[in-house]
């Protein structure tokens, strides 16, 4: 109907004959479709609300609600939460910005922020910088991922600074999306996955493909559930891409090694192109559990897989125990892949000229940073255990208390920054948001943020099974307030369920 | 041929029969082949070239060459040639990013420093911002533009803060590109232009539309070619934008305010969207022009153009005076939009996150620098003349220098920071080029840097009527060194004739 009117403007010329209201160029029905589609719940409507709430309080008091202020657990922003940020990575940032602060540094701050200086254009971190990042943290990005993985080699052409991690996705997905009807991209996203996921794959037009996780074993990903997942897209799209969280966004799972073993082999089968998003690879709170990087197993796994698999690792500064969101630092490794598709890549990166030259420099401290001897080393680990330690504490606090609350169960949160806990919603209350067209989980965490002013994101946000309620919530509030949001969630539920029996 | 094949690979899945040698998942005939057109002259092969010969000097030492180093005239990155940047904005972002150097900072900039930080999630610099920006920073925005329109009216609810100017342009690019056919997006552009322009209309697969600027009087705009232009484009696509660059790039005209208003008429009377690329709104160099704006324009001319014509404008802290590329900072104002369409631009950007909050914090200095009285105001004002004053010797430097070289012209460079001169080539060596298939004016520069280590990009990368030849050269070498690029240049193009004549 639209295409109609479009052509008839070209033809007729409306908008000449009658120049004061023509039909808009750019309208809700005007407009690229594939952005319509787009969905991130992170930011979505319960935050938009909470934003509000906040901004009354902060005019008129907390007089209209039943608390002070509100808590967000919305979104992985440690900073926001109140974590301090790590000294170190905040010294060598004010020192490239102002080198006239660099001889009031620690000494060995004032080394690292000379070495990053070298490698700027012109000795100055507001020049641009090559595309794929600055070369000496290329390289220095290299040097952890081979130290990480035991020693496997690394080559630093094949790591590419990007903005935040999200910026390595996208482009990444970008690359991969192609074809149309059988022929289309499909991507095997997790269910319940990150947004950046759905919404990407919502504004290349290219077909999610779910697999869920398995939440009776702690969100683990079953290979049968993979085989079944690739063959039911096959009938609609061509699948392409593999994305994996590991550690998991939302659900807190860390991947074993075994598990790990068994995702590669199904990749190499099947030709599909792996995304290991591994953000998380620093946030690992279970003593059973450990951080297995695809690289390492892949490699370890030998041929055919370590040299015909192409895949990318996806690492962040905005997670881990730094939590630098706002400075958008990020790199992706990119392995076997054709030298030419590289070139491609850098030419699309070129036309966005760089990544910010300040979140490089914080990716810098993250895989260079003080060793044992350098002044501020003690400081550095004091800080980074200090950070984790406390995650740690209250991973399990969170899953812990979630699990006293009858109707509520939760996995162990083994890794990540996130519970996912299930809700067994009262029948009544499910059949009324049947009737109402309304999704019960949204509701549901609407009624949470404006009767105790807790704000987490539904878990149709995510994804999850049909007839399964869920919500993220993070752990990153201090301590006290997650004790505070634990009893206030739980008088919530219990009112709720109250209400609707 | 290779649709085909990829179909194959699905139903008879060679993949698992031998998945030693599958058909790549990603391969320069498999990925997507919107990228393969994207082009970015700025970065491209002659751009390569000088890096490796900079790289092979920095190894060997410049025996193998005529010169002892490159000069790099590609890229309007001044930091990197030498340029010192604005203490005021150095010291608000090392203050933001480690407060405890703010007690060591001027007054006035301290204050600076809390008020960002006040804006911050958690009062930290590495919280994520809000998807559009930092409050506080849109409405300093909003006043910027106030002041800088003589008062006219800017809702700081139409000001979203991007990475780079680079960033909006993609994003509002990105909203407008839809159709098939013939009602597929046709994007206006200048030409030349910066390709910016053109790869993201390779990349969102619209139609690249070329208008071409007047070279005989200054590379201005006249009316009759926008719509011979527009005319053309509607054979073949539903032209939806019309993108205007000024001070312009790589021109450097100043469009006069007659110009703009005859410009904001044909957008309306076309029902075009009008993306205002304004990043080098502080670099007019030439006294008889002046800056105007198209919101300021387009708000004076009142009805109908006031309240209907759909626009954005964009700014950057990449150039003017500041030249702060890698913090990627920069601003665009949409002005008459939709509201809701305005929610649908949210949700793509809420998506990505937000833009570098350091680079959000330079655009705050920008917008919000000192004022009389300030205790660095005075350091800030000679700063910032000192920069532009620099700037205005070298555009007039530049081009009385070409103008001089029998064989070459080149137009004033009233304002950004390039010159576009035009080479009269000997006739032999186009013929040669001709048979051999090159493009004249890469084989030139390609030349031009090898034989004197000059490097600029050859005007085929921004567009050029047929027959015609010109490169763009930066003005921001430093005055000694951009005495010797012209003197080099003389050299180099003396010898060129002498040779193929």
């Amino acid at each position: 109907m639209r295409r109609t009117i479009t052509r008839a403007i070209r033809y007729t010329t409306p908008a000449m004959t009658n120049p004061t209201n023509p039909i808009p160029v750019l309208s809700t029905e005007n407009m690229n479709p594939a952005i319509k589609e787009v969905q991130y719940a992170v930011r979505g409507p319960i935050v938009a609300r909470a934003v509000e709430i906040e901004q009354d309080i902060l005019k008129n008091g907390s007089g209209n609600y039943n608390f002070e202020s509100v808590i967000k657990c919305n979104i992985g922003d440690a900073h926001a939460m109140g974590q301090a940020p790590i000294t170190f990575i905040r010294q060598v940032i004010a020192g490239i910005v102002a080198p006239e602060v660099i001889p009031h540094l620690p000494e060995s701050v004032q080394k690292k922020c000379h070495e990053i200086l070298a490698g700027c254009g012109g000795k100055s971190a507001g020049a641009y910088s090559a595309s794929a990042g600055i070369e000496l943290i290329r390289k220095n990005i290299a040097s952890y991922i081979e130290k990480r993985d035991g020693g496997i080699k690394c080559d630093w052409e094949d790591v590419f600074l990007s903005t935040g991690a999200s910026g390595g996705i996208v482009q990444c997905l970008k690359m991969l999306t192609f074809g149309e009807g059988l022929t289309r991209t499909g991507v095997m996203i997790p269910t319940p996955q990150y947004p950046l996921y759905s919404a990407s794959i919502s504004e290349f037009q290219a077909v999610r493909v779910n697999y869920y996780l398995d939440e009776e074993t702690n969100w683990s990903l079953k290979i049968p559930e993979l085989e079944r997942s690739y063959e039911e897209a096959c009938k609609t799209c061509t699948p392409r891409v593999l994305c994996i969280i590991n550690p998991g966004n939302p659900t807190g799972n860390v991947l074993s090694r075994e598990n790990i073993e068994g995702i590669v082999k199904f990749a190499h089968s099947k030709n599909l192109f792996l995304m290991a998003d591994e953000v998380y690879q620093d946030n690992v709170y279970d003593a059973d559990c450990k951080f297995h990087s695809f690289k390492k197993v892949i490699s370890e796994l030998g041929e055919p897989y370590k040299s015909n698999l192409m895949y990318a690792s996806f690492h962040s500064t905005s997670k881990g125990y730094m939590g630098e969101c706002g400075l958008r630092g990020g790199y992706m490794e990119l392995c076997n892949w054709d030298p030419e598709v590289k070139i491609e890549m850098i030419k699309l990166l070129s036309s966005r000229l760089c990544p910010p030259v300040t979140g490089q420099a914080a990716m810098n401290c993250v895989v260079s940073p003080p060793v044992e001897g350098d002044d501020v080393y003690e400081q550095w680990v004091d800080e980074r255990d200090g950070v984790l330690a406390d995650l740690k504490v209250k991973a399990k606090l969170t899953a812990d208390s979630f699990n006293e609350i009858p109707g509520v169960s939760c996995q162990s949160v083994q890794g990540a920054m996130y519970s996912f806990p299930q809700i067994t919603m009262p029948e009544k209350f499910v059949k009324h948001c049947e009737v109402e067209g309304l999704t019960p989980d949204a509701v549901y965490c609407m009624e949470l943020l404006e009767k105790k002013g807790i704000c987490v994101v539904p878990g149709s946000g995510f994804g999850q099974r049909p007839g399964t309620h869920h919500f993220r919530m993070t752990i990153l509030p201090k301590k006290h307030l997650m004790e505070q949001v634990m009893s206030g969630f739980g008088e919530f539920h219990n009112e709720f369920c109250e209400k609707w029996n």
